[in-house]
Formats: structure tokens, sequence, C-alpha cells
């Protein structure tokens, strides 16, 4: 591949969206354990179930915002998958360089202390696919301090 | 959890439907390699891409079939997430047990070698859900076209 000063190394999460769905949240529960990890964004609420080096997260909306809206658009189901890179911003460089159509032009903040940035469905066949830096565990140390 | 004779031990593979779509399998290999195996179902062509632990699959309507259906009623886009299980008959006769909707309530023949079966949507809310039991890796028995 490209040597262009990063790389993805590996599946960060896969994203599951619904409106308000125990059945889903209890399936989940039930084949790999409870939620590690919970946390507020804007109108939804994440959660993110670990299964070894990657996750599960689920995006229960809970107001408006980007869920609710593709809800209404799509119904429940999966929503994005997510690949770890070691450098977010060589990452959309690169991309942007190479005509990628990205949502995000420039990395921001994620759930869990990570850097976050989107790209667009139109790039991926019509997968949403979100790029992210940082650490991935719920218990790891959320430093770094790169500001 | 259960101790029901079985268990998830990973996330085998995440699948993406299109029909014929050189974006985003040209998008993929950009982003993780080449994929490692390809095979043809029926009324589609699967190719895995490999990354670490896990693999993303894209699954190419080829002909009339479950992919060309989905397709039809979705669009491009994420098809299903498949779960690695150490046992998959244990596995449904608990799930069947506990009155989960199974697509497949025995298991049958997948790709690689594998032995696969499938969960109902509304198990999940609204997504498609796989079990796999068997190797991942492309390498593990099948060999490539190249002779």
């Amino acid at each position: 591949m490209r040597d262009a000063g990063w790389r993805v190394t590996g599946l960060h999460h896969v994203a599951i969206a619904h409106a308000d769905d125990p059945v889903c949240e209890d399936a989940l529960a039930s084949l790999i354990g409870p939620p590690g990890h919970a946390e507020e964004g804007p109108g939804f609420l994440e959660r993110m179930y670990e299964l070894g080096p990657t996750a599960l997260q689920t995006l229960e909306a809970t107001g408006d915002g980007v869920v609710r809206r593709f809800l209404d658009r799509r119904g429940p189901g999966l929503h994005h998958i997510a690949f770890e890179v070691d450098a977010i911003e060589p990452a959309l460089a690169d991309l942007a360089g190479r005509n990628v159509h990205l949502i995000d032009r420039e990395a921001r903040a994620g759930g869990m202390g990570t850097r976050i940035a989107f790209i667009h469905p139109a790039a991926f066949g019509g997968v949403l696919v979100e790029l992210v830096e940082g650490p991935r565990r719920a218990n790891a140390s959320i430093g770094g301090g790169d500001g």
C-alpha cells in the first residue's frame, strides 16, 4: 500500500443505531456481556460492548441529531464502521489529497478520549466510515495531552 | 453470562453489500490491502479483506439471490455482522431454547470451510447477525486461483 505517514491498525468498532430498543441491547449483552462504557453524545446515548480487540457500539437516539435522522431515513440497523488509525491528521490530509469525500476535514473529539473523523458514505459504496485515533478501552488511560 | 456450552470468541467479519461498485472495493483495498480471499455464492461474489483478527467482507450481487434482494430493499451498505463462536450447534440449540428468532435452525456450510447460521434481524434491533464456527483465514484450507 501507500506510505503516506499513516495506516489502519484495526477495526475499532461497528455501530448499530436504534430508537429505544431493549431487545438489541439485551441480545448483545447476552452474547458478549454488558457494555463496558456508556457516554452521552448530541441526541444519542452511546454504549460500547467490548469484543476482543474490537467492539460493538450502540447508538440510541435520545433527541434530535444524526442518529435520529439516520433512523428516520433508514430505520434501525447497522450505522457505521470505524477503523483505528495510528495518525489521524496525516490520514485526513492524505485522503483529502486523493479527493476522497470527507465529512470531517479536521479531526474532532470522540468518545473515551479518542479523536475521530467521518468519511462520506459515497467513498465506500454507501457505508459510513469513521476513523479513530486513540485509546479504545474504557479503562485505558486517557492521557495524551497532545494539545 | 450463561454457561450453555458455547461462547462468542470474536467478531468474525462485517459484511457490505453492493451491486457492482469498484469504488467500494478500491477504497477498502486502499485502506487495508487487497482481499485475501474471493469465493462465489448463490447470486453473489464474496471477497474477504483481512484486518487483524477480523475482516471486512464484500458481497457483490451477480444475480438473483439474497444480496440482490437486500439491495432492492435497502440499497448498498452494511449488510450483516458475523460473530465467531466456538461451538455452533450448542449455540443454535441454546438460542432456539430461548426463543431467539433464527433464520437457520441448523448450521450449514459457509465460505472458507466454515459452518454458519443466521439469526433474524428482529432479534438484534434490525441487524442481521451471522454465527460462524471454523477457520477464518483465507490460507487455512482453500487454495487461491493462482495455479
